[in-house]
């Protein structure tokens, strides 16, 4: 393994012109962090291939100047989880399964990046689009020896002190049976000082000024999928603008961790369409700290790495061999767990009847089977028929005992644009780490998630 | 995209102690360059997990210094074949499948990095597992607008003049129907003043000298799978390290790229045990490359690259969910080509017959299914049936259809070790280029496979 854990790395850049630009070993004031929960390289391609094809332009986060593969393995596991993978990021030591910005065994409590930034007399923030005391965001700020103690996480946010948190709600944020109870978490952030906003109107109502400290939800729990956003939901770019807005005016700079924590719900799921949209969602935070980084040059550090990779993701499939058809996804208009609530209401109905409403969530067409070819979404007779045993599946003896049909739309789809899948949990496959600005040189040769700790720890005091 | 083309990296690397080490802009005497064909980030780390589990240690491509993800998308396909990225890798070019060392037309000749380096006096040499005119290495030497022409390549091959090649036969070497035929491609080689070898015995007789050109090939066409190999075949390292001994002796240094062919094979047949093998052969080329390194300090550059992923191979799957047994692919004992033609005996026998052969090919446990658990090779009675439905199918009525028992005992021993696939043929991933030595900084964000022909080019001239 690289030893470079004591080393620092300076990089000229020599042009061809002759002119040198120093990238020195200055430390950047401003440092954000972007965390894609589950993407790892597939979600990044795919979602580049997608943007190309539908938007005629790539992703911000594939276009930093430095690069690398980044492994992800727990100290227990090959295939890890986000509370250890977290940890590995925020605090640059490997941990178990489970815990949060603590040790292997749960004895020793690990200092976060954020943490260090923090103690510098940077302000920090959080912002997710899942819950705000979910794995990655709470490996910046708590220690815990489980992640599932969201309330006890909770109030290690407030503990923190740090200066913005913002996107998804806190999840058990009144759990009363736990035996550290003191109150809802809400109440106790208010008590601490916080400004507690808990819907667009509270949100906006926001304004930056010195000292002020924010708690801001978009939801009770995670935000809804970006493809299913209606006009009162509060995008994660949204968060991101607030957070920035909020935290530089500090003396000292910032730190900002934005995590796109539904990248992994929509990759558990097998929803290439609704993940694509959330590293899309992710992606729109990133251009906002590129936009940040014009305004503040040679003060901005960006890196953008994912936790580990879920779902097993391929951009190609048995059934397409050589062939891609990523632009199909745009024909799918809402996300799986969304779909499966839209298709619940088919119960009752016949086979028939529901052929519209998969064809309006989905794109698949059902008229015309001749017209069937690789590339376009007209199912073949064959095809039809296994939607259909997953509808008789679903709906048989007038019940409903699950999302067959959700199942095999969603498979159908994706498998017709050329993507598979194989598992619906986390893979080993490394991620990559991308960064540029002010010490993006320290990011170039990334090979292992606590690398990326160990590296920001030394930048950011 | 990154607009590197043009300017040349220096990096310093500034150790904690103090002491400045500039890896400047010299220019290494030997280079090596390492193709993994089908070997991608997921081929890389199955071999790296497996090698650590068995052997106690990592890889050796894995380790170097340097290294980055790299796109290899062809200039008219997402998915490129072996043929448009040989050439990207090769002469820093994008280029539509299909086509060796030709513009995307096909209408223009394209310069290699090993043409270059020839061109400037080095030695240089070709090394692969498969047919030495097969797309790969041909993308070095030879300019045609189809990779079929295997015949006007071999022809290529010799008009080269290139020091040496060894590995796998030259396929078609004596097609007399090509419109450019004139006589069989080992003879005109010898004619043209090669050492020709064709067994071991040939093989062992060649020895190192002044302006010697070797053609020596292990095999009428690809060498045989690594896990199928006897004492008479020659390993793909054994051919690495005669072409380092023909080619040391030069006063400008040499030029070597190996190429690991078949790991792309055994991944088009969804065969991890023998795909990871295939990548442990080529990680021992890259020792060999090492310990010369060791030897010439501050003269060697080490490049180790994939051209495409193979087979959608994904490091986790649906049933084993978190946990991981890549362990257990040690069971299997021979390649799925040479599981084919053992189970082909089968014809004719029972199933209770045929179980015997399964396991001694695969590792699968048909007694005591109630001791079957997440992990171990033991079968369940469900499972049990699904191979003997498998092997139903492939002897019905007393003849023999196909491969589906191979398929069958393949996926189950895979799935079983945490390992899944999506396609039969190449996919879109991005794969990994690692690098060490004279030079390798600039292989830290190498963005796409054309950058590291243009890179090399400026190295080598």
């Amino acid at each position: 393994m690289h030893t470079l854990k004591k080393i620092f790395t300076v990089l000229f850049t020599v042009m061809a012109c002759g002119v040198v630009f120093a990238q020195s070993a200055k430390k950047p004031k401003y440092v954000f962090l972007f965390i894609g929960d589950g993407m790892s390289i597939p979600q990044r391609m795919v979602a580049e291939q997608f943007s190309k094809l539908t938007r005629g332009k790539g992703l911000a986060i594939n276009s930093l100047d430095c690069q690398g593969v980044t492994t992800t393995s727990a100290a227990d596991s090959f295939i890890t989880d986000s509370a250890a993978s977290g940890t590995a990021i925020a605090c640059g030591e490997k941990t178990n399964n489970g815990r949060i910005g603590m040790n292997t065994d749960g004895t020793r409590r690990l200092q976060s990046s954020a943490e260090v930034a923090k103690a510098a007399g940077k302000k920090v923030g959080m912002v997710t689009s899942v819950t705000i005391n979910h794995a990655t965001p709470a490996a910046f700020y708590a220690h815990n020896v489980s992640r599932v103690n969201y309330y006890q996480i909770g109030l290690d946010l407030i503990a923190s002190d740090f200066d913005y948190f913002g996107g998804g709600g806190v999840a058990q944020n009144n759990k009363t049976d736990d035996p550290l109870y003191k109150g809802d978490i809400y109440d106790l952030a208010a008590e601490a000082g916080y400004i507690v906003a808990r819907n667009r109107a509270e949100f906006e109502a926001i304004t930056p000024g010195e000292g002020k400290k924010v708690l801001a939800s978009g939801a009770k729990n995670e935000l809804p999928y970006d493809i299913d956003m209606g006009p009162e939901d509060i995008h994660l770019v949204e968060f991101t603008r607030q957070a920035i807005a909020m935290l530089e005016d500090g003396p000292n700079g910032f730190f900002l961790m934005v995590e796109g924590g539904l990248v992994d719900y929509m990759c558990h799921a097998n929803d290439a369409a609704a993940t694509i949209r959330e590293v899309l969602a992710l992606d729109e935070c990133v251009e906002l700290a590129l936009d940040f980084a014009a305004k503040h040059p040679g003060e901005t550090l960006i890196v953008v790495t994912g936790d580990h990779e879920t779902g097993g993701l391929t951009l190609g499939f048995a059934g397409t061999a050589y062939q891609s058809f990523i632009q199909n996804l745009a024909a799918q208009t809402c996300s799986q767990e969304a779909m499966i609530v839209k298709f619940n209401g088919l119960q009752g109905k016949t086979f028939e009847e529901a052929k519209a409403l998969v064809t309006e969530c989905s794109g698949l067409v059902f008229d015309q089977p001749n017209q069937a070819k690789l590339g376009n979404l007209v199912l073949t007779a064959n095809e039809q028929a296994e939607i259909q045993r997953a509808f008789e599946r679903q709906f048989k003896d007038g019940g409903n005992d699950g999302h067959s049909l959700t199942t095999a739309v969603i498979k159908m789809l994706d498998n017709k644009s050329a993507v598979g899948w194989t598992s619906g949990a986390h893979t080993a496959l490394p991620v990559s780490t991308t960064a540029s600005g002010v010490g993006a040189e320290n990011f170039s040769n990334v090979l292992d998630n606590t690398n990326i700790a160990q590296r920001l720890k030394e930048l950011v005091k």
